[in-house]
């Protein structure tokens, strides 16, 4: 199907509306909508929190009668239920468009198509595919859950040039400069969890919360779930991460015992005991598993130390690394940017640079892991 | 002194042509120079190669009877003595310009100025400046060698993204891309010397030639002397290194007797002898020094392993380090970008990143280490 110039400019538009969601819709979807009468925007409108109104019927209580025999271009298929709010694609229908652009069809393979189909037995038309890329690029996270009930997982390093994230010591803090830790910040605030280890809460005590005023003066930015790997329960209750606001998921053997958790115990703290796999680990593909079906989270942010940051590439559970590097060198008595024993070049994990892009004096290198052919 | 958009846009133009000599003009500087008379250019050269006519000469030759009260402008100020061939600046006053405008003067402090003064007294108009920026970026070996005796060193390293150059056994061929290594070829045609260590050549038996059939082709690179530094004489009669075009230099401990070179001696090995330091290493500097002195080297890659590299950077003697970083990761068992043993953050060696650029899959990142405030 090929569309047209106004096709892409107004989708664009939908998509760039969309955008505004970044922070805000979790666990929806980031969703934008453009309505178009004789070549004007009669509605524009995005979709900003869960439980609000979706884009479509803003953009269409904006547009009013002016919505009759207009194109509308949505980002992503209207829905076809009832969810917290009544179907997208019946409003549509109700207010006369005539034909409806998407981007991309629902991930979800149970519903996809339902919604287009439903706008086109009313007799409008329906087009989908524009842009498509850049719309499954909003939204990683909910397309993989919807579409494999897995989080999409971002690994998040910060390494020198020589890849070493500490001298052996554990020394370490601001390796990279500020305008690379307001990006983390950034990170953070789009995803649904951030996941971290016991060693790294005990080694650096972090927040793992958005604090970036210009995030938090939005008003809209939501703390993620702050997930600790914890399989020995060994977190201090003064640990910063359950002091600071959000809530937390503590992930354990399920050899712990639940009056362990007595002390840390508060409305903020959720816990999830599974069995440890061979070698006495908390097996990762579970945790996600959790986080998807459970808690609805769409992307995960993994911020952790080199070994368990190790396990998950080598699990192959990374869908994204993100590399901040510092121009210096810490040298080669330095900690390893990722603990991952490999004796081979044929067992080497071959990636796909996706973005560059210059943080001050840092490189913020995006990598796509590549799986094994 | 403020220049006029025609003395950039003609300097920017003599630049160009200047760089036409990257290759080939060693161990002169690379310069161009274009005449313009009546804002039309009567006259435009480089210089090509040493032992031939400088680029003022060729210039005023193409432009004739057309030179007389013309501006020239050149890349670097004109000579004012007799080397092998006549000075410039007498080249530039006979043939009646009225004015020469230069990016920068005559980089050694004992002659700088000399030229300029000269075209003065024959009551030229003379100005010096524009785009010195980039007439220095293009001669930075040339500038080095006359302002301190010592070669502009470049150390090129091939790594993972976590940093690593080969697996703990030593298996490391290709870990970059064909873009890659087609750069590291122009590299070498730049440069008056690779540097390498015994090691390197023990293991990977390199040729450190270029064979790039483009640089070839121009017919015009020369081939850089090889340096291979090796304190006890290890070096096989068979190594690649001896059989292949150019020359090389031998740098081994003063202790070496003058008999055990005879089987590797032939016309094309130079042979450096020098006290080994107190770790019973190679002195460094005054191999550069020497480099600079004897043989005249401008730009010298160090073409080596993690050690010889590391000991380069540990004293100070890099002054632009080029990293090709491979999509990949070799893993924490991996061999380290440098031997740098480092214990503190305090003795990190801090870089100044001064380009990115894409070759095929990999990307070349170029710094600049900084020095300890």
């Amino acid at each position: 199907m090929s569309f047209s110039a106004d096709d892409h400019r107004f989708m664009a538009r939908a998509l760039q509306l969309a955008a505004r969601g970044l922070y805000t819709t979790d666990p929806n979807p980031r969703v934008g909508c453009v309505l178009v009468r004789d070549g004007d925007i009669v509605g524009e409108a995005w979709h900003q929190r869960a439980g609000e109104p979706h884009a479509e019927p803003l953009a269409l209580c904006q547009a009013g009668a002016r919505a009759q025999g207009a194109t509308a271009y949505v980002t992503l298929e209207p829905c076809s239920h009832f969810g917290r709010t009544p179907p997208c694609a019946d409003a549509l229908i109700a207010a006369g468009v005539s034909r409806v652009v998407v981007a991309m069809q629902d991930p979800n393979p149970l519903v996809a198509g339902q919604g287009l189909e439903r706008l086109q037995q009313a007799g409008i038309a329906v087009e989908c595919g524009v842009l498509e890329a850049q719309a499954t690029a909003l939204n990683p996270g909910f397309i993989q859950r919807m579409r494999v009930g897995r989080p999409f997982v971002r690994l998040k390093l910060a390494m020198s040039l020589d890849g070493r994230t500490a001298m052996r010591s554990g020394e370490s803090q601001w390796i990279t400069g500020s305008a690379a830790r307001a990006d983390v910040q950034r990170l953070r605030a789009r995803s649904s969890a951030i996941i971290t280890g016991i060693d790294s809460v005990c080694l650096d005590d972090p927040q793992l919360t958005v604090r970036d005023p210009d995030l938090l003066s939005e008003g809209t930015a939501l703390q993620p779930l702050r997930v600790v790997l914890d399989s020995h329960l060994r977190l201090s209750p003064s640990a910063r991460v359950l002091q600071v606001p959000g809530k937390v998921l503590l992930v354990t053997s399920d050899q712990v015992a639940p009056a362990q958790l007595a002390e840390l115990a508060s409305g903020s703290v959720d816990w999830l005991a599974l069995p440890l796999d061979d070698q006495g680990r908390i097996p990762l593909a579970p945790v996600l598993q959790h986080l998807a079906q459970s808690c609805q989270s769409n992307e995960v942010l993994v911020e952790t130390g080199a070994t368990l940051a190790g396990s998950f590439m080598a699990q192959g559970l990374v869908d994204e690394l993100v590399v901040y590097m510092a121009p210096t060198l810490l040298g080669s008595d330095a900690r390893p940017l990722l603990e991952l024993p490999l004796t081979q070049m044929a067992q080497q994990q071959r990636l796909q640079l996706t973005d560059v892009r210059h943080f001050g004096d840092d490189l913020r290198l995006t990598y796509k892991p590549l799986t094994e052919c």
